[in-house]
């Protein structure tokens, strides 16, 4: 179909979505016991409440309990916009019956929405959004041990070697924060990723630019992906990175040896021309005016939307090969891929 | 001069950095050894470099050792703004002779540099700006055990406890961020905290308005006075909150208790009409063109002015029965006596 009509493939998340809920399905009749999930819904946003339904379908289909804690202006009183959220989390927090907690975000905007993400407890931290994590991650710590989660400070760089995909004994995975694993996920299913190549390397010779930077999105998914070995122009409003962890040879000083994780390095391109270099590109930019310019695009490359409203124009598949609409329906398997996770790391 | 000239005094800050010098000066001579403090200036901003310069001086006057890594752009080499800055804060951590770390920013913008201040061990957090310290200042939480900075998730409530000033045996003092302490100090200074009321309370019966909810400036100062017992409206560019820690007698449901520690609700008054209220007006606003009307002031206030740019009128003092320009330098006395408790509680 795609050869006939001269345009790319129009890839919805569902077929990849379905290997990932088999897993989950699998897992959870391994489970000490039927996991508790607690989403905490404090405002009146329709999209949060829409995500809110959503993620509750998703946990009754597949045999997950959700308790949907509603509070602030998403509860019946006159209590404001996030009001009592804080207090939301600190006792499911405690609750030894629960065992994931999903915020839904934003409430207050992203300095006290990020300070709101350091109080939920990272045992109970589905969504992956605490700092231990995302320092794990832009270190490309993949392995650590689950007493770890206790203690503050940042954990042993030593742990953080790549042996293999499975963690080494008496380790566990780290948790990835869920909608840049889903994206990672999105391109392993569409062969971004080659699996010729070894575990932690496997997305070398791929050149990704990811459009927006992000504590949420943007600038973890460029870390994972420079962390597997693409080259990857992160492009932010008012600025362009590269993230690499091989040498850059066209410096003038003498080339760096290569990085057991990715660097970060200022970049003058710009993003037309991280486009025209590009094999992939993920755009999320949270504005519903903003849009990739197809002319800009590489002939045959991959398309990745990730905003609520779409960056990519009506005509994305007349330049890319493959354009992946949205990630939702993976994003919410691997939230309770994390749910089982941690369940498993804390009851053990 | 001030009734002769039918204008309220202007106080600059330095009487007031002279009292927390000499507490300084006294507590350096009963440290274990001479404090080390390492500045991190990762960019080429002139105000961060003139900070750099002005906390080496403040450290040699005093005889704290001041030492400055330059790293990314503020760096000989061809690195760009931030980089490398991680990696300095890691060093630092991991250095058994450093006691304290200031970073300057901003570096890259609110979100990453949050990720950045958490990077940096509580143990040698002079800033205050990790989460735990923030946790525990919303939270009303004076007191802590010192091992507590090494474990993850929030202290017990119990902690928290206010029985008088000096912490209960076993616990030392939370560290509380340099520039809202700098601004409860000056306003300690003036009058404004009645020292006949008991320690915890002494805002009790003061109106205040904090003009910016940022999470280093506007949030924590607003939590700091109410939990010291003032009724404060937070004021950002799109809504107004009322942070207390006394029951709403005007609202329709049944008066709630008293908090131990401040709650938040949202408020309908305009800006106009909390000044109108206000005996108190901190304005923290990082825009050169933004002023608070004068005219919106209540005859007699306090005004203290946070931004490097001033946010208030020339005229101010036409209302204001007292006004300070700057809080600098006793910011940076608050981020030395910091230095200098951290050092004992991770040395002891």
């Amino acid at each position: 179909m795609s050869i006939e009509s001269g345009k790319g493939l129009l890839l919805r998340a569902d077929p990849i979505a379905t290997a990932f809920r088999d897993e989950v399905k699998q897992s959870l009749t391994q489970a000490a016991r039927r996991p508790r999930l607690v989403g905490i819904l404090a405002t009146s946003s329709a999209p949060s409440k829409f995500y809110a339904e959503f993620t509750k379908k998703q946990c009754e289909d597949l045999g997950v309990e959700f308790i949907l804690k509603k509070t602030g202006a998403a509860d019946t009183g006159d209590l404001g916009e996030g009001e009592g959220v804080e207090e939301a989390i600190i006792e499911a927090n405690e609750d030894e019956n629960v065992d994931g907690i999903m915020v839904y975000y934003p409430i207050f905007g992203p300095q006290q929405d990020h300070y709101l993400q350091q109080v939920v407890s990272p045992y109970k931290d589905v969504e992956g959004l605490h700092f231990k994590f995302h320092y794990n991650l832009y270190h490309n710590i993949r392995f650590i041990q689950p007493q770890s989660l206790l203690s503050s400070g940042v954990p042993a760089a030593a742990l953080g070697a790549i042996e293999g995909e499975e963690p080494p004994s008496g380790t566990v995975k780290s948790i990835i924060p869920c909608t840049p694993l889903a994206i990672v996920k999105c391109l392993e299913h569409v062969g971004v990723y080659n699996k010729i190549l070894p575990y932690g390397d496997r997305a070398y010779g791929r050149t990704i630019t990811v459009i927006n930077r992000s504590e949420v999105v943007g600038r973890p998914l460029a870390a994972l992906l420079a962390n597997d070995g693409a080259r990857v122009f992160s492009v932010d409003i008012d600025s362009v990175q590269e993230y690499t962890k091989r040498p850059r040879t066209s410096q003038s000083e003498p080339a760096r040896r290569y990085h057991p994780r990715h660097v970060v390095h200022p970049s003058n391109a710009t993003l037309q021309e991280c486009l025209a270099l590009s094999d992939v590109v993920v755009s999320a930019v949270p504005t519903a005016s903003y849009k990739v310019k197809t002319e800009w695009l590489k002939d045959g490359c991959v398309c990745l939307n990730v905003a609520a409203n779409k960056n990519f124009e009506k005509d994305v598949r007349d330049k890319a090969s493959l354009y992946i609409p949205a990630v939702g329906k993976v994003t919410i398997l691997m939230l309770l891929r994390n749910l089982l996770r941690l369940q498993q790391y804390r009851i053990r």
